[in-house]
């Protein structure tokens, strides 16, 4: 490593150190800051993103980029210019002015999108979408892409995917679901009644909860489990990453799944590569891939037969009241009811990816300006009684429901879908190389799978783009194929599609 | 505040803000980061201490302050000038490889430091003190000093405080405390046996602790109370205070008076004024001063007969068993046993300022190269015997037991005497003006008090310095006097003196 090299990684780990702080800061405020200290906290945190797009776009290490770019990189050295070039022309691109209005509207229109929600009042809401629109298409113009605008959007958030070949596969997805989803409704089974809404004493959850994370690997010495509104995964660094839920006293499920969930982007962030941290090869690859990671826990191993051998028993011994005679074929249908519902983070596994669907399809018509805003609601509530057969009583329950947009992240949804598909390309490929994996799960051994995970994509940091490391890890193009033969059986079995 | 002066405070501001996200991680550092956290926390923080010295010393602010210095300033604006060109001044005048030679040497020296206490071991830690004490003295002759060198060392902590006149009152507090000591011990009572030392559940002892830190009017909407190994306060902004405390379930008072203790410091920094926030005008006025706040609130108070008569049946709700029978005398008597002991964070109000004198005068005698770090336990141990009649059966329990030269803290104990005499020269101005507080505190309304230390003490944020600040609050300079007499009244009638 030479002395430019050398200086280039100096400044690249001073930005990640401040976003360490960053990181921190925002942790603290979902979790344990005192109600009154918002406005001192959006200060400091303001003040950080100045800081941290001063440090990047510092003259000294624009001219390092640009001559490290001339070189033959190879190996890590060519991965990391990269992606800070990445992160560098985008901050260039972007004027002072513009990043602060956009801060701005994006913490007005939130508010605003919280009152609008609480009044089901669209058309309150609908002015600060179209601002927020317009000056994300303003950002996008600058910044630059090929082909349709939303690949500005989308790369945000997946680096390097291209909608010409994400939309294809979505299509094929809703193709395959909406028929799917039909049949199933068709057989008119309900099993969750009864079972997983009852009174489970939030302590014993906890408890179960806790010990489901430690079974799954996630290192406590190097991580936390605390309660937020919203569930989320944070990573300072693999020393030391925090995951989040939120407990029903009436309902099991939710804080359950969601602490596997969470579990699954922890494991991510504690496996990726320590030697490289602070540099983008110590980074994770994408939004998609790490909500791969996520779901593979979540459904594919949270959600299955073999799990629940192991662990009904144990989830019987915090619970003998609530659980008493029910088996694990009662227990895992319940867990795995399909019905359409209108609220995207309760839907099943079926119905999920339609939810993404409609959003996805909306926004990309949005910022390719083939509709209007105004025309969102009714859009909205079409899509959905056409995928899933259900139409929202109000906007609240329908085109209001999720903040993405208003905190102006347009191009995220699709990331959850493709993590959908990721993920069961991966398990598929981690079932091949492991014949016993899940005799091994109904046992109660889950590291094998965690330690096929660290290797096979963790600890590759961000070396691979997402595209590479697919084949890379299986062989084979991303697909449709493995996600939805997935649910074909699983569901075709469950409720007897024959 | 013309355009000038506003671009100092945006700086300025700019600086606090770096401060909040070094608290907020400092702070977490002591209570939830996880054990391993510890590497990446480090370098975020080496990288924002390197940020804030960069923007403090940035040409730009140093040409700022020294136009605004050149002007006839008043007010806030004089005050806020002042303070920044004293930071700029300290951190103008040491060279950057000095400052992380000083980190780096405090960091291993503190590790041991550890090690060197845990085998009572000094010669282990001698050279690591030895060249702390050299690195300190070139930072005070580098930053420069009037009198002794030991002036550049006090005036960290306590501004524009001086060895000259200081010296001579802790002199003063000597020669009444030693013969107070000795005639109390002469008495052979011992109050506290049996009463103190008992089984009390934790929970209970954080219920109650909780419900004092109320009812002493701290504002947990702007303020939490969490667990540290080692209790302290960290306020990142008056809307955000944290206070922590260690539980001990075989001991009721640490924890208690902890609380309380911290409670007072807590105060002080929510009562900050708010519309200065992020400048100098919205801080502290020195260390003194804050401990004024915390050892008023937790001896004048916490340890007085009225607010005994009020909390104690509060108390025995949570504890029945262990207080049964136990009056408000006995109560009273117990919690205030004045004995010698070697660990100064274990003592009692008499001797605790002992223990301070000792430190001081060694402290002093090594920066004026009276004495050598060699000497140190030698004379440890006879100051122990000639002060409080007691001698160190090891180095652990005697020059080794505080941490504060390992991190290279010299020149802060003074200011815990000063906090005590600021304390009883502030709480008898009070009891002037508030004729009936005691009886108000018997009754449990402890609000007047908090309400006039708000008025007289924390609105006023660093407007006035320390000295000052003594004479428009109470009318005279600070003097050993009033702490003395409280000291001789409150044992000379507890011990029957006489």
């Amino acid at each position: 490593m030479d002395q430019r090299y050398g200086e280039f990684i100096r400044r690249v780990r001073e930005l990640a150190d401040l976003s360490h702080a960053q990181g921190l800061l925002s942790w603290d405020q979902e979790t344990y800051m005192p109600p009154r200290g918002t406005g001192p906290r959006a200060r400091s945190l303001g003040t950080l993103a100045g800081i941290y797009h001063e440090k990047l776009t510092d003259p000294a290490l624009v001219a390092l980029v640009e001559e490290l770019r001339g070189r033959e990189l190879r190996g890590d050295e060519e991965v990391n210019v990269r992606y800070v070039e990445r992160d560098q022309r985008r901050a260039l691109k972007i004027p002072r002015e513009l990043v602060v209005e956009l801060s701005q509207t994006q913490s007005l229109a939130h508010e605003v999108w919280v009152e609008a929600r609480k009044k089901s009042d669209f058309p309150l809401f609908r002015p600060w979408l179209e601002k927020i629109l317009n000056l994300q298409k303003e950002v996008a113009h600058r910044v630059g892409f090929e082909g349709s605008i939303y690949n500005a959007f989308l790369d945000e958030y997946e680096p390097y995917a291209r909608v010409e070949t994400v939309a294809p596969m979505l299509e094929q997805l809703r193709l395959r679901l909406v028929p799917l989803v039909e049949r199933i409704g068709a057989t008119g089974r309900r099993p969750a009644a009864g079972i997983l809404d009852q009174e489970f004493p939030v302590d014993r959850q906890e408890a179960f909860g806790r010990q489901a994370l430690v079974d799954l690997g996630f290192d406590l010495e190097r991580g936390r489990l605390d309660v937020s509104v919203h569930p989320f995964c944070s990573g300072t660094s693999p020393e030391d990453v925090r995951l989040t839920t939120r407990y029903n006293p009436r309902q099991l499920t939710g804080a359950l799944f969601g602490i596997i969930h969470e579990a699954g982007h922890g494991l991510y962030e504690q496996g990726l590569p320590a030697e490289a941290g602070g540099t983008p090869v110590g980074g994770s690859v994408s939004l998609g891939i790490h909500e791969s990671q996520s779901r593979l826990w979540e459904n594919l191993i949270g959600r299955s037969r073999p799990f629940w051998e192991h662990y009904l028993p144990l989830l019987r011994e915090h619970f003998p009241e609530q659980l008493k005679g029910v088996g694990v074929e009662a227990f895992y249908a319940a867990i795995n009811q399909v019905e359409p519902s209108l609220i995207r983070v309760e839907a099943d596994e079926v119905t999920y990816n339609l939810h993404i669907l409609l959003r996805f399809e909306l926004e990309q018509a949005l910022v390719e300006e083939r509709v209007a805003v105004a025309e969102l609601p009714q859009l909205w509530d079409e899509k959905m009684e056409a995928y899933l057969g259900i139409r929202p009583p109000d906007a609240a329950r329908g085109v209001l429901q999720d903040t993405h947009w208003s905190i102006g992240s347009i191009g995220y949804f699709p990331t959850y879908s493709l993590g959908n598909l990721y993920a069961a390309q991966f398990f598929s490929q981690a079932r091949k190389e492991m014949p016993g994996l899940m005799e091994q799960v109904a046992r109660g051994d889950l590291l094998s799978l965690k330690v096929w995970l660290n290797e096979k994509i963790h600890a590759r940091g961000r070396r691979l783009r997402a595209g590479e490391l697919v084949r890379e890890v299986t062989g084979e193009e991303l697909k449709v194929e493995y996600f939805m033969q997935y649910l074909e059986n699983k569901y075709g079995e469950l409720y007897g599609l024959g």
